[in-house]
């Protein structure tokens, strides 16, 4: 059995979903059982959402996901329609109807549970499934949604839960690179990449897959394809952690532009007061990345963390409530910034890669504003307008010179 | 307790859909319970079929009705939006979450219950409950559509399950009148119909009102106010047949463009015809509404029947299947017809209209080519060419002359 994933420019257009009907057919007479995951069609989730800022600045989470959920709903029909077309019994299943459980965090929601009954009963019949990325119900039948590249997860979630044999996901590019072929040409792709090492890309802001779809990928250790729709290229295998990937120190330099940085000025430092300000921000489901903390000698500190750029008005709108409380003597929120990361397995077995990016930053004269590392990455936030100028230093330093793909 | 309908013009932009909200917050401050139902966007189901036709000619039932229903879904998100800008709870509902249970005959399903146990907890909340109209789920949780007008359908059964104290119908007109104002100038607008005069109004191209709406409300007597978007005015009222209604011969003359002809020539004529011929058709839930059998000297017969435009090419399929079964000479079809009624309940104590119909048509020199009659109604199709004309002398000489409203 094998699960593909078609994303939004993969269905863009009627011409390319009969495309895309034509290779699901390929595939389901290659002897496969085959279940497809798609997208909303490119720009259809723009357009809904334009309608919902047309009436309210901050449009509510609950009437917001059913709005958004209609347009895998179009995709799904449109795909299950050119499937019969060519003669091959399919079958469209909404979030609701496979049925798809999460909890009820609109917009960003969580797979907990998938009932596979109608699927199998389905792919029994020969019929391939078509099921609707990105959307799922709560426990209350509410619609919910998983968040931008959702379907991704959809996917892996579906392969994990059906225990297919391998997840495809199809999509506008070759693979995965090692770093953004439109910033730095010099990129190459990569034939194998880990779980881990993927995670890590994928939250530095590699938009070829979605973070939590990697995470569940590796949970249930299930083999992921990223592959083009255009081509019938080989992209990049996702898999378990091989002793061969710690050759190389560093697997991809990503850059995120899609962070905003808040800064609680001058706070009165004292036990819990990180718990009192992001208490209140991880109950309205916002995910902060980055926190930094520089204590000064008069007892106050400067309290700064990154939240996604969408959502950095709600977040402010929650700390600047919270100002007063911890006697802040002010918020700043900086859009204009991004975050640069060096990823490889390579980095658990070598020192002094952390080094050698600040090194050369500072040669080009990029000031780093904030600092994370983990075991396998180090990432920096600097002004957005040097975002360009950094990956392609790093690639060449970290990648090209040596030749580690 | 008041259930409001807004069909596709009425939330046709964003400005509309905030203009509708106005409506429905002054009518939840005036002290009503609301229940909104709203169609898709104007455009949009059309837009929507037309995607459906690029891919294939007949598109398979069960999918077109999964992707017409995501129009409804994506009006009922942004109403509510609307509403809570405006300070107002609001809740939305689509037809599986309702739920309105209906048969599986996709397009065309008839509402067979409604669960109101959610809609009634919200509605005790303070919420202004918002339902997508023209869908429901069979009972398998199939998406199912109630065919065009069927937001209507929606909106009465609601009113008539959750026992509301009327039932009032929003939309781009400002009542019911005695004939199209488009094709007649002189047409008026009705303060009061009867559900039956109505239905037949309905069923022969009134297009103000879904027939099966109007069905429903005369079985559950729920009071129906048609009245229009945009102005203040007082609409006009369906109700229960009233004795003053009488004294009308003829309360409105309507055109129906929207059928097709199929004619089956020369079958030999024997039992068990026409059951051959409209079985299959049936089964197909194609609705047949004329039907004319002419027995020639030879002993065989053309047989000729109307079916709703939409399905004339799915009724020629299946009438060509059949014809050699039945040995008929040839199958022939027309889509370049208009059906042309008088209807009004006084028409059951006045002996005459259709001997005046007649006589004042062909005054005009217009073939008559089919006839079909009821007790409130007599229906003439004739070549499309006539139709404006024969409306506005039916009109003339019926309502106008006789200045009966």
């Amino acid at each position: 059995m094998l699960v593909q994933k078609y994303g939004g420019t993969s269905v863009a257009t009627i011409e390319r979903i009969k495309q895309v009907a034509a290779k699901v057919c390929a595939a389901k007479r290659a002897g496969n059982d085959v279940v497809v995951v798609v997208s909303a069609m490119a720009g259809e989730t723009n357009r809904l959402i334009a309608l919902a800022n047309q009436i309210s600045e901050i449009p509510d989470e609950r009437e917001k996901d059913v709005l958004l959920a209609s347009g895998e709903q179009v995709s799904v029909a449109l795909l299950s329609l050119a499937l019969k077309e060519l003669g091959q019994p399919a079958r469209s299943y909404l979030g609701h109807q496979v049925r798809i459980e999460t909890d009820n965090a609109y917009g960003k929601a969580h797979i907990r549970n998938i009932d596979s009954r109608k699927v199998v009963e389905s792919l029994n019949k020969g019929e391939v499934v078509v099921v609707a990325g990105f959307q799922g119900v709560d426990e209350d039948d509410n619609i919910t949604t998983l968040g931008r590249g959702g379907s991704d997860t959809s996917a892996v979630a579906l392969a994990a839960f059906l225990n297919a044999a391998a997840c495809e996901i199809y999509t506008d590019v070759e693979g995965v690179f090692t770093t953004d072929p439109g910033i730095c040409p010099n990129a190459r792709k990569l034939a194998r990449i880990s779980y881990d090492e993927m995670i890590e890309m994928a939250s530095t802001g590699a938009k070829v897959l979605e973070i939590r779809s990697v995470v569940f990928a590796k949970k249930y250790s299930v083999p992921v394809h990223v592959r083009s729709t255009f081509s019938g290229l080989e992209g990049t295998w996702l898999v378990d952690e091989e002793a061969s990937m710690n050759d190389l120190l560093v697997s991809g330099v990503a850059c995120d532009k899609n962070e905003a940085k808040i800064t609680l000025q001058r706070v009165p430092d004292r036990p819990g007061l990180a718990a009192q300000i992001f208490g209140p921000i991880a109950e309205a489901h916002i995910v902060v990345d980055m926190i930094i903390q520089n204590a000064s000698e008069d007892g106050t500190t400067d309290l700064t963390f990154t939240v996604p750029k969408a959502d950095h008005k709600k977040a402010l709108a929650i700390v600047e409530k919270t100002a007063p409380a911890v006697e802040a003597k002010g918020v700043k929120v900086d859009t204009d910034i991004a975050k640069i990361s060096v990823v490889g397995v390579g980095m658990r077995t070598h020192a002094g890669v952390a080094a050698k990016m600040f090194e050369v930053l500072a040669r080009e004269g990029i000031n780093i504003e904030m600092i994370s590392t983990s075991e396998i990455k180090i990432s920096v936030v600097i002004e957005a307008k040097h975002a360009d100028l950094a990956v392609r230093v790093l690639h060449d330093v970290f990648v090209e010179k040596q030749g580690n793909v």
